[in-house]
């Protein structure tokens, strides 16, 4: 919402009065210098900052804005989301909502659950393993930084059988379907479709040969349609696509529900939290709450087919802008396992890397600096990040590129 | 805040200039009809709810002002702090002084480590006897619902032995210290400080002979000052005094620490999230930045003590007006074991439970039902709970237990 000098002018002269009459009331309350104002001093910013953070991400605007006036009264009640119990009619019905409208966005069939976790993509690594696992044979698929580390919490509990793996080349590439070989009678097959450190993602849903699919979706789910019935189960931390940090969102088939240990574990069972709604204990009520609206709001853009057209649009530029320096940046993915939603390149040297990150924080660009653990440049581009700021980096990406060679 | 109507009524002239304004160029969006106005609708409502629940439970108005202000933009990066890395110097900068408000609060030695996990006390139930059970026995002290449940869990991973427990009398009482005989060379003894279903609190601080004694004070942490030397771990679900559900808080002592399965379990491994400064994945970044703030308003009332204080006044309102109601009310605990935090009693019929709760709901008394698994009343009265809303409540009871009389 980008507005004139005059309506500042108009907003600022309103605001004094408003924070006015509110300092005289507020007495001794020294909080923190305060409310009002800072709603709108950001307000009248024209824009907000273009936020490349790899997850925690870019949440939509309207979101925000929502989440911002309901904060004191929840739909009337007076309470605020946070201090309502999960148990009230209010938060009731925000969970069910969540579960439907994500139901509806992914087309899930009646014999999946979706449930609501906390713990993060971690902490499955753990409880599928936990309850799936006990003792068996696994594959396990490692394409990237986070399949490893499934596989390592995986051999705790049973044997883990490495189908493929790109590590020795860098994690740079998603091996075709029919490379893979799995193992007769494994109890599941794992693999992670996008791996955000790594920026590769899977081009295709991958079947199994009848083997329950396991897929950790953390960092692509609902960038675009996918054939839910070719997965046993797929999790997802929110904090990409979804919502803030703190939820887990899990879809699982009947089925592999009742293979699992149902009644051991408390709240490391997936049963526990089928049985009783996602509650076996309190739920991360806000998180859920912010899930709500960020699914209400893919509806607006048009579901999960809509926002996958922009999401292809968004990573065509800056593979584009790869593609066209004569070399300046290099892809770090082969070109056919790029992922469309972190995109990670590389400058002629360490130092460049550096000094290009830097000046695109200048520029209102944060958060392009790759992953500690591999370095480069990394742009996370999920569903909220806005076009116009991948627009803009693409800009910066051709105007750096040209000004280091003259 | 209360505000005249002469206020109300230059609010209301500028509210509307500004949704005006807003609203000429909001264009197409219709998320939902929309922010401003409700931010503003409820403000001049005169007063929020009173909200009795459990947990999740209210948080101090502040605190919700503050996050609401800061929700599109944290400290001036345009960013807000759902938006931000957990590696962000912003976040970090939370995380570190959510920390350092509760070392300074609860005045934890340099010995110990606070750390913020997720699952909420449930899940500690399971992984305080993965990491420090183990096969061995640990002395369980069952005062309630949550202490059944939590030894449940530990009965997997090794023996528990039962040291004490009211079940019988309905967990309506706690043992004195020279009741309790623990189990020469146990792994640790458990117990929990105040159990929110059945309203019964330890009076004291339990010392376990040179046991490690790991105490779930879920319900009461922070509620007043307490002899944190005493404990080799405590823990808490947030929802309850410290923010929002979705964080967990725990104070571990650092020979516990090494003395558990540090390196298995990956985030289910207390040291894990020790060594990696509680953030061996990513955290809830919401909650934790809501339990900064959260602290900083009990740094701004005087700390724990001066809380304590507090506490102890509005228990007393509602137990003097149980105690002063000839035996119209009676409490579910004994007097020497009243939980300041949950005060639960029943009427003399669970037609007239309900029939309290239902008229305490039209005047604005919300959540006071008990919990379905033992029926009654219960006022869940935490530090953010206004002195104000138990006034009120007292003054229901005396004026309903007066007309039920009549």
């Amino acid at each position: 919402m980008r507005r004139s000098d005059g309506e500042f002018a108009l907003f600022s002269s309103i605001l004094t009065q408003i924070e006015k009459k509110i300092e005289a009331r507020r007495g001794s309350f020294r909080f923190r210098p305060y409310a009002i104002v800072k709603l709108y001093s950001h307000t009248r910013m024209t824009e907000r900052t273009f936020n490349f953070y790899s997850g925690p991400a870019t949440l939509p605007t309207p979101v925000l804005e929502q989440a911002r006036a309901e904060m004191l009264s929840f739909n009337g009640t007076g309470i605020g989301i946070m201090e309502l119990s999960h148990r009230s009619d209010e938060f009731m019905g925000v969970l069910r909502s969540a579960e439907q409208r994500l139901l509806n966005l992914l087309r899930i069939p009646e014999n999946y659950h979706v449930l609501f976790l906390q713990g993060g993509a971690s902490l499955q690594f753990s409880m599928v393993p936990m309850n799936f696992l006990a003792g068996g044979l696994a594959d396990y698929i490692l394409t990237g930084t986070w399949s490893e580390k499934a596989s390592i919490r995986a051999a705790e509990f049973g044997t883990v059988n490495v189908v493929s793996s790109s590590k020795a080349a860098g994690y740079n590439r998603i091996p075709s379907s029919d490379e893979l070989r799995f193992t007769p009678g494994a109890q599941y097959v794992h693999y992670v479709s996008n791996e955000t450190i790594d920026g590769v993602e899977f081009p295709y849903d991958l079947e199994a040969e009848g083997l329950p699919m396991v897929c950790d979706a953390s960092s692509n789910i609902l960038s675009k349609p996918i054939d839910i019935e070719k997965y046993s189960m797929i999790y997802a931390g929110a904090q990409k696509n979804i919502g803030p940090s703190g939820v887990t969102v899990v879809i699982i088939k009947d089925d592999l529900l009742e293979s699992g240990r149902g009644r051991q574990h408390g709240v490391l069972s997936y049963a526990a939290f089928a049985n009783n709604g996602s509650m076996p204990n309190t739920p991360n009520t806000w998180g859920i709450y912010i899930i709500d609206l960020v699914c209400a709001w893919l509806e607006e853009q048009g579901g999960v087919a809509a926002i996958a057209e922009v999401n292809r649009r968004k990573a065509d530029l800056l593979y584009s802008a790869i593609d066209n320096s004569d070399g300046f940046y290099t892809g770090t993915a082969e070109p056919g396992a790029r992922s469309r939603m972190n995109v990670t390149f590389r400058l002629p040297s360490e130092e460049l890397d550096a000094a290009f990150c830097r000046e695109a924080q200048t520029k209102g660009l944060i958060g392009l600096k790759g992953h500690r653990s591999v370095g480069g440049v990394r742009a996370s581009i999920y569903n909220a990040f806005p076009l116009e700021g991948v627009e803009r980096l693409a800009e910066f990406m051709s105007d750096f590129a040209g000004r280091d060679r003259t």
